[in-house]
């Protein structure tokens, strides 16, 4: 089996999810075959894509990089013969994304991986139509927007070749993404379970009364993901144990026990009566904030992060 | 009821915490009066004190501020009435604590706040022995290290008065702190249950094989936790809904069930047998680690991170 060096992309869908990985891929210098049969996608991509150059420029752009090295077409069909991976960012739909894979693995060579973005459905429910070489299917999820957040989720399917999946993990290495791999197909992957426990957490507190809304994001924005930025739950217990985890367990894992059984005494059961007592408190407090300000701040500050994390690792 | 300008602030204590409290409330410009008993505990929070300077300078020392302007003491009690706020950091027992405050509420003036850094106990536990006024008596606990974190918990118990909840919110945040109002007592306040809750579910997602410890831990820093520093989880939802939170929880509500209830179905149950397994996976990574590494870049990246979110602020 021989993997192709990858210089050509196939992005498929190109939403909000297409164009981000679009604009990653032109800026690490590879060419990108785009297609979305959307109305105005094309233009909406190259919109996005212009907004977005010069954010990329402040990341680090490749030599021989452009903004250039893309092709919209209302049909990738005629040029699947010629990419060496692609990203699929079609709809949630189990019958489209059969049919797509089907389509894909008939029409591509046949080492080049064919990924998905889905975070809702595992490869192996819409891999079952592909006939030729269905090994190479996998899930590559990222946090969004990709074209900032250095996360991808890798996950096999139990049929995907252990080749495959290292070479995706490559792939995105060499992007400068960080993948994870997520070794069994498991609801939510890691990334979305472990959001859904905190925010279950945080929508049980908030509707209980104990804490704001403003101030559950601020014990979140000024604590804790201000250390989880850095060092993960895992290491930050391993440091909280005197770099010694057994310690770490042995003395804080009967608080952790007693709190996970009071969290479950007070869970969260996201009834629609909870969900409008926790949304009209939402409400109250996002009413009063700058929204537009939050979202400008957002890209900057990410991008920021970014660097702040390569100057420490000098 | 006339509460006092804050410029002499009592450090009962002078473990980590209160070292780390010690080191913040010089750089912001106040005197501070510490004490300890343990043997050595002077030397240890002398050199802890001119190690951390130079991070202090970095995030910026108040006009005014001196490293000399504290004065450690073998018994505080004589300089009890002298001071306009405890912060106490004293061992997390019920019986040393309850004589403690009670010392502290006969000695010092009566509208004096009388702050403890517990975590792990509710300040309606150990107010029991106040007699004179032990409406001024709540919890202000820290994110560690508190020189550096900006997050505080401010727990009132059932009996401490709102004006003097008030005054130690205005006071932490004129340490530049972002001080939080738990509404309640309950068990973990807010912080450590939402990371108890994020935790648990990562002892799982490890000990079942579903991800290794490592990239468990780079799920949180390259994708979680980079976009919880800027934005909180309910902020997150907020944007995600497209400025909508019903939307949100319309839309991925019932994923975000699905999840946790998979999650209930999967839970890390603390057993020794559970932890043992989930310890010997971490050991396998952590002992790859260059821990010392760790330790060196979490102060200079949380320093990095704090300037960098003020430069995002203007």
């Amino acid at each position: 089996m021989a993997l192709l060096p990858i210089k050509t992309v196939g992005v498929i869908g190109a939403g909000l999810m297409g164009a981000s990985w679009t604009a990653l891929f032109l800026a690490k210098g590879l060419q990108v075959i785009v297609t979305d049969p959307a109305p105005g996608a094309k233009e909406m991509l190259h919109d996005f894509l212009n907004e977005r150059w010069p954010t990329m420029a402040r990341l680090g752009i490749k030599h021989g990089a452009s903004l250039d090295n893309y092709k919209f077409v209302p049909d990738i069909s005629a040029y699947l013969g010629h990419i060496d991976f692609v990203q699929e960012n079609g709809p949630e739909r189990l019958d489209f994304k059969r049919k797509l894979f089907a389509h894909l693995d008939s029409n591509t060579r046949e080492h080049v991986i064919l990924a998905s973005s889905s975070s809702g459905l595992p490869s192996s429910q819409f891999v079952t139509d592909c006939k030729r070489n269905p090994a190479r299917v996998l899930i590559g999820h990222p946090f969004n927007p990709p074209h900032l957040v250095p996360l991808v989720e890798v996950v096999p399917n139990p049929n995907t070749g252990t080749a495959y999946v290292k070479a995706a993990l490559e792939f995105y290495r060499g992007l400068d993404k960080e993948p994870v791999l997520v070794n069994r197909e498991t609801p939510g992957f890691v990334a979305n379970r472990l959001q859904a426990a905190l925010c279950a957490e945080a929508y049980s507190l908030i509707s209980r009364g104990i804490v704001s809304a403003r101030d559950l994001d601020k014990t979140v924005t000024s604590g804790i993901g201000l250390r989880w930025a850095l060092n993960g739950p895992i290491m930050t217990n391993v440091l909280g144990g005197g770099r010694d985890f057994k310690y770490f367990m042995n003395h804080l894992g009967p608080a952790l026990k007693t709190w996970s059984d009071d969290m479950r005494d007070h869970e969260f059961d996201f009834s629609r009566e909870k969900i409008d007592v926790l949304d009209k408190i939402v409400q109250e407090w996002v009413s009063t904030v700058d929204i537009d300000g939050v979202e400008r701040k957002r890209d900057n500050y990410i991008v920021g992060m970014i660097n702040n994390e390569s100057d420490a690792s000098i």
